[in-house]
């Protein structure tokens, strides 16, 4: 039987609660998918610096090296800011682990709101790629004239040939299984350097998939398409800081920014990859039990993709969908009235017989 | 009486058709209102670039340095790349005349369809003031191992204290007449100077606004918000890049992208401002007579605004409101029949008959 060792970082607020909720998800399915995990707990969080001055230990990329997987609930804390967690949890983690893709679905289920007009469940349903490792979110920059009228601010945005073509190829290799149209998301008519450059990476990578359609929209009126023609979108390929956009922006859309889930990937699977909701840690909401535990739970399915399980992916993503679509086991944030246990129960009781059986409380 | 000497630079495709129809409207309120134009003409265009080389003449500024206005229709020609455009005319308008203000009203408007459900016409209704000379809107940076396996590009964004003080102070004076909100775009957590920087100045600038409300939202979750909760701005700041994306969101969001007007402001009036609406060039419907003109017009109501004829200003865009909501003269893309002509002759006798009367054809 395999075993999937994976490391399990709860993180702030809510993370502990979902985290576990989801776990049970994922020990059904293992059950009867005829594998199992080996969890690891790590208390690496903002509470944590708070209390130690740092978010992990100084040897924490080594201590989770070889992890199958990282199931990471959320970080963020009350007066902690985000850039700590940020810089140091988050980034070391994508960067140290390689994990250059930032994957997240986008669909419009039955069941959940969207803010848009007469959208028929299915008929949005694309996923952003985002270059998770490069790009604007870099650390080189500075200051000039510290504190006088002329004081000025530099900021460097880096994108290497190997850091585009990889994201991008991913995300060719992603449309092949799908309708094989990928976009990508540019401002080179702005920004001079960087943007063109992309382009020209992405005119290049395209080459290598005759028969697949491409289009490229700058980002200022790509945003206007998510919300006038999200139907266009199949793939989307985008730089660090406008997949960070497109990937709030995406789900905001479909109703789903609550409960989406997301993936920090490293596809040739030399480091672990790490899989974490959209939504935050919500300390305003933590410890009721309350919190919506479908954003962990999708993102434990898309850990198990990632890890080879398709089966059991595809199995809990099926018990989401119902489950949404039943209404009747949903948390407050989707207009119901369950606790974070029942509607994961819920989830549960949703998955095939064949391949679960609910775990003891 | 007071002549107000403009530029008109109609530019591309349908800049031909609505610029002379938007001068129209002008011209009905100039008379009544007690004040005229005297139009210089400019064929600054793509189309002049693919004859000439040049978007316009090498002392083209110095041409219109002494202009009350700018009247822009729009740039965009098939064949030649937007950066071209862009920095061949935009920029250099924009930064030559210190423009560092681009303006754009978001409203939704009865008659107007909204992809969002459930939003009453008035229910939004906000402003984003986009820096716009400076920030990620930069030529400096280059590639290092040209055609290489190893080639990396390298771009810098520069924000200035002058830069973002000022176009935060203009943000914080619009909103004095309106309810005294302002939110700051940031991405603080990612952008790790910039950004800081943008957040440090707004909380310095907010200070010398006492009674005055502030928020700020990272890029990412505030594009969510333009879609989940657009009822809750009333004036945003933003760096140019920032600024460019929500100023189509925003428009977006309110089915106005084909209307919605926009303003290059350089508030001390010591250069002329520049006028044109958020839409493009449209070389696809151009030369058929169809093209919406509401744009335009409106663009040349915030141009009178800018002069401080509020009146005339305040006519148009109650005009414009009127005709949207009657739906009687509408253009296609309204789901209307009318041409551009025509709805231009509707917009024209909705005017307040004290101020305007329609000039003959
Ligand atoms: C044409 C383009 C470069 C321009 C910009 O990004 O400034 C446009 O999007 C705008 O908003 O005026
Ligand atoms: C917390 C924040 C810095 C982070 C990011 O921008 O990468 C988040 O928005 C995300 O998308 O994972």
């Amino acid at each position: 039987m395999t075993t999937y060792s994976v490391a399990v970082i709860p993180g702030d607020g809510i993370g502990n609660e979902v985290v576990p909720e989801a776990q049970r998800v994922l020990e059904a399915v293992a059950r009867s998918g005829g594998f199992s995990f080996d969890w690891t707990h790590y208390d690496w969080s903002c509470e944590r610096f708070a209390r130690t001055g740092a978010m992990m230990p100084a040897d924490g990329l080594a201590q989770i090296r070889d992890k199958d997987a990282i199931f990471l609930g959320a970080v963020g804390f009350p007066g902690v800011p985000d850039h700590v967690s940020l810089w140091g949890l988050l980034i070391p983690i994508r960067r140290g682990f390689h994990q250059y893709v930032n994957l997240r679905p986008v669909k419009l289920l039955a069941g959940v709101e969207s803010p848009l007009k007469g959208r028929e469940p299915g008929s949005i349903d694309f996923y952003v790629v985002r270059e998770n490792n490069e790009g604007e979110y870099s650390s080189i920059g500075g200051r000039l004239y510290d504190g006088l009228d002329d004081e000025l601010v530099m900021q460097q945005s880096i994108f290497t040939r190997r850091g585009c073509d990889r994201v991008m190829r991913y995300a060719f290799e992603l449309a092949k299984g799908r309708k094989k149209h990928v976009t990508s998301a540019t401002k080179s008519n702005g920004i001079s350097h960087t943007m063109p450059y992309w382009d020209e990476r992405f005119a290049a990578i395209s080459t290598e998939y005759p028969g697949f359609t491409t289009d490229q929209f700058h980002i200022d009126i790509l945003t206007a398409h998510f919300v006038r023609n999200p139907d266009w979108f199949d793939v989307i390929v985008a730089s660090n800081l406008f997949g960070d956009i497109l990937s709030d922006l995406g789900p905001a859309v479909v109703g789903s920014i609550g409960i989406a889930p997301g993936g920090n990937i490293n596809p040739e699977k030399e480091y672990p990859s790490m899989f974490e909701p959209v939504h935050g840690s919500a300390p305003d909401i933590a410890g009721k039990g309350v919190a919506n535990p479908i954003g962990q739970i999708w993102s434990g399915a898309m850990m198990l993709r990632h890890l080879g399980e398709e089966a059991a992916a595809a199995a809990i993503e099926s018990a989401i969908e119902e489950v949404l679509a039943r209404r009747d086991s949903l948390t407050r944030d989707l207009g119901g009235k369950a606790g974070t246990r029942e509607l994961t129960d819920a989830i549960i009781g949703a998955l095939p017989s064949s391949l679960a059986r609910a775990p003891a409380a």
